[in-house]
């Protein structure tokens, strides 16, 4: 414990390397899905960290991107300045993310919280959201490793979910155990048990706390960066980035959930209720659209006796007759037509280009 | 009777006025469907001069068309020299068409014997085409009127039907009726009865009495053109074309089925059986997929798990998966999709985009 309010301590770390492929034609290599507007006109990225904005001035927001994305993050966020656009030269997962991120949060604040969330998710309460953040920066200011928790909606067997085990108020509980992707039948019992949540990929953590943990449990990471941890660099130097560039390749793929979560015991999640998606599939989409609303529209799009469909366009005037539950996104060099319910299929697309050798079109 | 041989005396007058919007948004006011290249490279246009070509060489063929349709129409018939492409100033239908047509056939070839054919149907057979138009010029010498009779394969409601009468010899029958569109009972019926052929919209009927019929029964037409058909302007001046541009707007607006076929009495009928299509509707494509494939695919298309699907683009890639008995038609500028059952419905979008002012779509 400090003597500086939480709040004054949050360090924001949001994660923007996806390459995520599932909201192609829409989503590609140089533009992925926190780069495009599904919801008005600002980025899903914008969107995030707007969001998260009224805890973290300017100077507490980091972004942790890839090599090829930094331009256009830079774009999006032009209030931050120099070193708080970290690109990792090679994607290494989530936890070697946290580590540089946890390095640049204890330069930037003494006693440093650090949040780290998606860049990709939709939230409909963002005061929910924040007033969530604060209840976990307490709990991770005891020195737990804390996870924002959702209450499932739908019996969804691609999320991972958090087993719940002793309320201990203002928000908060124990974790028993985190669960991957479970069956139909075993979320469905979730779903009435009320005993777990979706995970919702944030972590709120004080800085060394994650750096001990890696050290803990994934050791590589920090032998890795140990030059970039030393302190003799800033992080808004070019040193400082010159040394992320080439030591950062070295770190194992590690995820968060895997590298951390797992092995720590005194977890804690804080149950958040505000309308959140992760926004995973063209199908997620249709679940977001406005209120009263048939369909999910963006663009120039006219829907004829059409329901329960996504119709989007990037460009070519969009017509959909007689559609239901159907996705059309259409874009300058590229169209997408399938069932909602195939909205995982979209990967078939993806590989297949890529074996056509159409990189113009990924 | 005159000595020279009939089919010395074939005349063709290709009718490719059409501004169809069936075929949006692939069909445009300056790109009807005559000119879509639905087969390989051809359009329909050139494809159906070059079915009727072995019967009447470059000179002998005539095409009336729209103003803004000229050049474009040129381009796809080089052979056509000065006034064998006949712009209609205003679509006055089928029954003035037949009009200046015989009028220039007369100029063109003595005793002509004049086929008018639609620009925008699809036959497989064109060997078998070519043998039921010399029957049918046969009968025409004589001073029938002729009608192609297509041989149905559904019950067709939207189709015009032939009641024949009395078999002829030489592929050809007597004439009963005309009948339009009957209900989809009656076409049942039709069907099955063997009595009823389709409309195929060709008729072979000699210049002298096209015009003949036309002042008995439409006499208005033959009085405004009577300078045209004096004789004095050779067709391939300016002069007629002038005086074309000048008084065929005046023409009443008639069809050939309403302003001869109807009341002429002795009109004939030969059969053709020969994998015929009016080409009228995206659905109509999926009957035209070459044989043993699954869908209608014209353009860069990628699909999956697709069956039974129109799918086209000219231009953008075409991404579709998990589709079954549907149209997905991309242009650059625009983008259709609709169930094939609800091709007809393609004119709600046209309509709309009317009243929405988007005249650079239509």
């Amino acid at each position: 414990m400090t003597s500086a309010n939480v709040a004054d301590r949050i360090v924001c770390a949001v994660m923007a390397g996806g390459s995520g492929t599932r909201f192609w034609p829409l989503s590609r290599k140089h533009e992925p899905k926190q780069l495009l507007q599904f919801f008005g006109d600002k980025t899903l990225l914008r969107v995030t960290v707007d969001r998260i904005a009224p805890l973290c001035p300017p100077e507490r927001r980091l972004c942790v991107t890839a090599g090829h994305l930094r331009d256009a993050v830079q774009a999006v966020l032009p209030e931050l300045g120099p070193g708080q656009i970290l690109a990792e030269p090679a994607p290494r997962n989530t936890a070697p993310c946290m580590a540089i991120a946890a390095i640049v949060a204890e330069q930037i604040a003494p006693d440093a919280i650090l949040v780290l969330l998606p860049s990709d998710h939709f939230v409909a309460d963002a005061a929910a959201f924040r007033e969530a953040i604060l209840r976990a920066a307490a709990f991770a200011d005891r020195g737990h490793v804390v996870t924002l928790g959702i209450q499932p909606t739908t019996p969804e067997t691609g999320y991972g979910y958090i087993q719940l085990g002793d309320a201990l108020g203002e928000g908060g509980y124990a974790v028993e155990r985190f669960v991957e992707k479970p069956s139909l039948e075993t979320a469905e019992q979730y779903l009435i048990g009320g005993k777990h949540l979706w995970n919702a990929g944030v972590f709120v953590i004080r800085a060394d706390k994650a750096l001990a943990s890696l050290d803990a449990h994934v050791p590589e990471i920090g032998r890795t960066l140990a030059e970039l941890r030393g302190g003799k660099h800033r992080f808004d130097t070019e040193a400082f980035e010159a040394l992320l560039r080439v030591t950062f390749p070295n770190c194992p793929n590690v995820s968060i959930d895997y590298g951390v979560a797992e092995h720590e015991t005194d977890i804690r999640c804080v149950r958040l209720d505000a309308g959140w998606s992760d926004v995973g599939t063209w199908h997620s989409l249709l679940g977001l659209r406005p209120e009263g609303e048939n369909n999910f529209v963006h663009g120039p799009v006219l829907a004829v006796d059409s329901h329960h469909s996504v119709l989007i366009s990037k460009g070519p005037f969009l017509a959909a007759v007689g559609l239901r539950d159907m996705a059309v996104v259409a874009t300058d060099d590229a169209t997408l037509v399938l069932p909602l319910d195939r909205s995982q299929d979209v990967r078939l697309v993806v590989a297949e280009l890529s074996k056509l050798g159409r990189a113009d079109l990924l």
